[in-house]
Formats: C-alpha cells, sequence, structure tokens
C-alpha cells in the first residue's frame, strides 16, 4: 500500500556531536559521501539532478545566506539546481517531502536531500544570540523551553502524567542510544537521574531535555521504477504529510496536543494508505520527553491521556509493540535541526533494510514512521511514512 | 509547447515600498487577499491545500524562526501544509518553483505561493547587521555591491561596456516604472542623473542600484486540467529552471556571466521546448544595472558581448524586439528577495492576460520569462516560463 512513486536508494549521516574541528561544510561533504556510498550497485554522483538541503539557523553560526549552492558548491556538483529549505524543527524532513515532489512531479529522476546544523560553536545565548533571536525576556519568553514546558504542566494537570513516567521516556531513549554509533550521549541514565538532574523549566529538568549538537544527513531519492538501477532493496516514500498551527502561542486550541502533528500525520496516513498500527517502529520528535508522550497520542499510537501507560508498559522499548526512537531518539542523538529529520529517515532505512545491526527492531509489516513538530509556536509538522513494500 | 501540468489562475501583490506602518503579516495577508480576489471565477480559500512561502532574511528584522505557519497562520488557515523556502535572491521564484512540484507531483490539486521581505525598519548595517551578516570588511568584503561591482569592471574590461551603457539600463527601467502603481520609484532620470550619482562602488553609482524595499505578492497555482473552474484565461507553467554555481566567489568559472543563471535557463527552455526568440517579455534580474546586461546574454537574448547593443538599440524597451523589465524592474520596484520572484510572475500573469493596463506589452507568441540570480557568490538562480498557450 502507499503513495510509493519514489524510492530512497542511499542513505548516509556522521555522528551527531559537539564538532569544533568540523566545518558545516565538511560536516555535509562527509555525510554525503557516506550516503553516495552507502548504494548497493554503486553510484555515480553526476546522475543527481536536483537537490534539497535543510539548515534552519545557520545565522546563529554567522552564515546569513545559505542558499541551494551551500550544498551543491560543496560537494562538486556546482551547477545542479538546488532548493534550501527551513521549517522549524521539520527542516530536514521538509527538505525530503520536497525532493520527493521533485521526483514525483517528473522533472527529476534522482535526487539528493540534505539536512545540517552547527548549533555548539556559536552562540546562543548571548550578544548574537540576542541579536538574531530576539532578547528572551522582551520576546515574550519563547524559548524553546517556554514553549513546550507549559504543555507538560497542562498535560500532567488534565491526564494525571507524573514528572516520573516523563522521565521514563529519557531513560528508555538513553538506553536505546547506547547501541547507536551516530548518537551524541551513549550511556544509561535512570529516573532518579533525571528527577535529580537540574531544574530547567518546570516541570522539566535537565535529563528530560535534548542536548544541541552539530549534524549532517544525506539521502538519495529516485523515480520508483528505475530503483533498481541502484539497489534490489530499496525502501519507497508510501507517504507524507506536512501539518502546520497558529503563529501566536496564545491563538493555538490545546495544550495537550499539536495540532501540526495531528494534521501531517493524518495526511501521511491516508497517502500511505495505512494506520498506526501498522507501523513497525517510529523515529519521533523528542525534544523534550514530554513532546514524546504527547506524540504517541497525536500518532495515534494510543487515545488521548494513554501515553503514560505506553511508556510505562514498555510498549515503545525497542522490543515493544511499538518501538520508537531506537536510534535513541533526539535525546541522545540530539537536535541539528535541518539534519534531524533526514538523520530519522536514515535510521528508518537502515532497518527497513534490517542493517541496524545491535538495534535492529522487528520488522513485521514493513512500514516506518518519521516525525518532526516545532518552530515558531511548535505549528509546523513533518510526517513520512517508509515502507519496503513495493505493493 | 511547454510542461503545463500546473497552472497560475490568480496573482496579487502589495505596492512596494517604505512599509514603516505594516508589519510582515499585513503585507502577507494583503497580497493574498489580492490575490484570491483576482480569481475570475472566485476562489474558496478552502481550496488550498498547501503552502509555499519565500522569505529569505526575517532574522534581520528579528523574526528567526519563520516556518510554514508564518503564511498559513495569518491567513486563515492554519493546518494547512506550508514550506518555507530561502535560496537567496530567487527566494520568491523558487517557492513558486517548488509549489509547481507540489501539484504536479500529484498530491496537492491546489496550492498557494507567497514571498514577502521587510527590509526597511530593521538594521542591515549597524551592530545587528553585523551579527547577522558578519562584519562587511571582516567577512572578505562579501556584500550585495563588492559581489556586483567586480562583474561591471571586468565585462568593461572584456566587452567595452560605458557607463553611459550601464545607465541606459536604469533610465529605461525608471521610464517604465513611472506606469507600474505597483513599483516604490516612479520618476524619470537622465544618463546624466546615474552618472552624476553619487559613487556606492566602482564602477556602479546609485542609480545603478535596485533600492531595498518591503514587498509581499503571491500567486494561486492549481492542475492544469482544473484551471477552468477558476478562470477561463489560465496562465500555464511552461518551464521551470534553477541552477547553482560555487558557494566561493573566488572558486567561479567567469566574471562576465553568471552560471547559475546559464544553467536555469537552459533547463527552462528545454522543459518549455522554445527559446529565447520565443519570449515576448521577461522581468529579469537588475539588481544592478550591469546585471541586467549580463542577464541577456545568459538568457540569451543576444550573443556574449552584445548586451550593450540590445540597450543601445532600445531592444528591451517596453515596445522593443523583447521587452524586459515592463513593471519597472527591481532598479523601480525595489527587491524585497521573497516577494521579488512572485512578483515578476504577477507581472507576467497580467501582461499574457493582456490585464497590464497602460504598460501592456505586446503578446504574439505567449511567452513570458521570469528571473533572478543571486545569494552568496551570485551562486543560485531560477527562471520560470509562462504561457497562455495550453499547447
Amino acid at each position: 500500500m502507499g503513495w510509493n512513486k519514489v524510492a530512497m536508494v542511499g542513505a548516509g549521516m556522521i555522528p551527531f556531536g559537539e564538532l569544533f574541528d568540523k566545518g558545516w561544510e565538511v560536516m555535509l561533504e562527509e555525510a554525503y559521501l557516506n550516503c553516495i556510498s552507502s548504494v548497493d550497485k554503486g553510484f555515480d554522483p553526476q546522475d543527481i539532478k536536483a537537490g534539497w538541503v535543510g539548515t534552519a539557523r545557520p545565522e546563529l553560526h554567522g552564515q546569513g545566506a545559505q542558499g541551494g549552492n551551500s550544498l551543491m558548491g560543496q560537494i562538486g556538483l556546482a551547477g545542479v539546481p538546488c532548493t534550501r529549505v527551513e521549517n522549524g524543527c521539520p527542516t530536514g524532513a521538509d527538505a525530503i517531502r520536497n525532493a520527493a515532489f521533485g521526483v514525483a512531479s517528473g522533472v527529476y529522476d534522482v535526487v539528493l536531500a540534505a539536512g545540517y546544523e552547527k548549533m555548539r560553536d556559536a552562540p546562543t545565548t548571548g550578544l548574537l544570540g540576542i541579536a538574531v533571536q530576539g532578547h528572551p525576556l522582551l520576546t515574550l519568553g519563547e524559548t524553546a523551553m517556554t514553549m513546550f514546558a507549559p504543555k507538560a504542566i497542562r498535560y500532567m494537570h488534565e491526564y494525571g502524567l507524573t514528572k516520573e513516567q516523563m522521565a521514563m521516556v529519557a531513560v528508555k531513549n538513553r538506553k536505546n542510544g547506547v547501541l547507536d554509533p551516530y548518537a551524541q550521549f551513549r550511556f544509561e541514565i535512570t529516573v532518579e537521574d533525571v528527577l535529580k538532574s537540574l531544574p530547567v523549566c518546570d516541570p522539566l529538568n535537565l535529563l528530560d531535555c535534548c542536548p544541541q549538537t552539530d549534524g549532517a544527513a544525506c539521502v538519495l531519492l529516485c523515480r520508483a521504477d528505475i530503483a533498481d538501477k541502484y539497489t534490489d532493496k530499496p525502501v519507497y516514500i508510501a507517504g507524507l504529510g506536512c501539518g502546520t498551527d497558529y503563529y501566536y502561542q496564545h491563538e493555538v486550541d490545546s495544550f495537550t496536543s499539536y495540532a501540526a502533528t495531528v494534521r501531517s500525520a493524518k495526511e501521511a496516513y491516508t497517502m500511505a494508505g495505512i494506520g498506526p498500527r501498522d507501523i513497525d517502529l517510529a523515529e519521533i520528535h523528542d525534544c523534550f520527553t514530554i513532546t514524546e508522550i504527547i506524540d504517541y497520542e497525536d500518532l495515534g499510537f494510543c487515545d488521548r491521556g494513554e501515553g503514560k501507560n505506553l511508556i510505562e508498559k514498555g510498549e515503545t522499548e525497542r522490543t515493544g509493540r511499538i518501538p520508537c526512537n531506537a536510534s535513541g531518539g533526539l535525546i541522545c542523538k540530539g537536535h541539528p535541526l535541518g539534519a534531524t529529520g533526514v538523520s530519522q529517515c536514515v535510521e528508518l532505512y537502515w532497518h527497513l533494510r534490517e542493517e541496524a545491526g545491535e538495534r535492529q527492531v522487528e520488522i513485521k509489516n514493513g512500514y516506518g514512521l518519521q516525525h518532526n513538530v516545532g518552530g515558531r509556536a511548535i505549528g509546523n509538522s513533518v510526517v513520512i511514512i517508509l515502507s519496503r513494500n513495493k505493493n
């Protein structure tokens, strides 16, 4: 089942982390080389007819005008058409979505989708951060923390979620991250560690949060009917979804759900012709522990208010009913905005091809789901459903 | 002839200028309302299934995270999928290109492409500008002026172009702008005025340059086969082109041509199945007078080194063989990056439907060409060919 007009035939990324010794150009180049080297039957870069590159905050590290040539100029393909996409936290995923449209439109047979973000060696506070982002207090206190923490407070009030249950999300993802050589954090923690970690913005503590990280990732897409030129094990784009919400926090309808996710998930499931129960694994947006709990519900993995049961019963563990963030998620890998969504699809590609090594989850139905939500007022979401089933 | 999978059925913009009294939200809303009001047979906003919004430098006016909800959240369509595109000077045109892929992919029947930029009420020099853009000297002197002026020097050396001939571009475009109620500058100037205006960056004087401007523009696109629901006079997307060049100035192959333009024009002409001689009018990138001269050659309107003859002989006048910038171009309208490419397509839409009033050019073959080039190292270009011919 599914759209399946576009196939993924290569995928690569670099280990995420504090990459002070690598410029964004080198990060992109390495991810690109890992991607094209991954193509089973070999790959000629001249086959790439267009590109899409996601980067959300280049101005934070002094790059104010990153157009399409920031990708093509660096990987030896100057000339090739390329669009830069920015869409908040789903930036990388939306680069893939637009790349898929480029292929499905019939205009390009083979395209590259890439994402990167360099977040560690530039100030996000201090003078530069204030100039770029606005002063955190003068701009109505809108920071990532102050957007997500109130959701946790309201959700705890409405559904009786506890801090311990939120902490379990971090514990699960940290456990998974130990097995992921691409993750920034690779050591286990306990619920007590989370509860005792520094409070950042009530009710979220330090270990409830994903880190800031440098990273890059790439995927190669082509027309589904020519995928066998590159591999006998293509992964298809079964469904694509995107959704928005209001631009200002005070306008949104709910503090216990992300409307943008609900919309994008609905679009993706409809296009794929499947439902949440058909998903074998999901890489979902856990920028904070509360986010993953709400994601479970917005993505239809459980009913409203049942997210806490899913995590308590271990259903989203790597060996559970619906493994979520087998990679360790944003909490372990970090969240280099432009790279995050692409890297989630790279992870799904590996699992659907049963190449994820020690952290491989069981593939039953053949579907994996990618999800991001964020940006201004948490008002942008992308969901991509990948499948190893041609029909 | 042409691709013609996607039709333009509505187009609107706001008068460009120093719009200190309007926030970007209001600018976008007004352009959107003008666009949907222009639909001949009426339009229900619920028909819009996805959007693309171009804005290149929102961080310059304190907006650091403009995702898709910056459009949809403002026009009463929160929920609807939306991607933000940034691609330097072709940002707005690339939003249209990606919107067209969204329609041609078969995923969306009707979509909105919008662009905006607010450039006047935020510092582009001073502390904020330095923080965001990098100090103009410390960053190797790379400003718009210092990227384009050396091209003029080299071009003058190679082809004997004079300052007088460059000035003629400004004189022609200013003459056209008088007739365009959407233009920022609406008074004629002389060659002498240009030559006597303040030197900005040798050999370019103040009147060789386009101004910095606030503006917004929108177009409605739909599947070509359902266009008659909205209008009996649709304009089709006959061809789309995009091209890149190297990321650093010192890597580019030529100082008298923009490789990104050559690439994007070739792609667009091939897709449209036509050549430069079939174009009835063109809205092309005249950020500086030298740029328009080089555009003539890169777009195939004349041979290499012949650009000066084209302007001297009046062939690109509104009544000439190949009218260029009947709107007044960037030199009169200004260049609000995200809005520019969209507004060029709005202008072509009006001319191809013979609704451009006093400044209407003669439509013979039925094709109009849009062009931008710019961004880092002038390394990104988009060309869109619109047509009123279905086949």
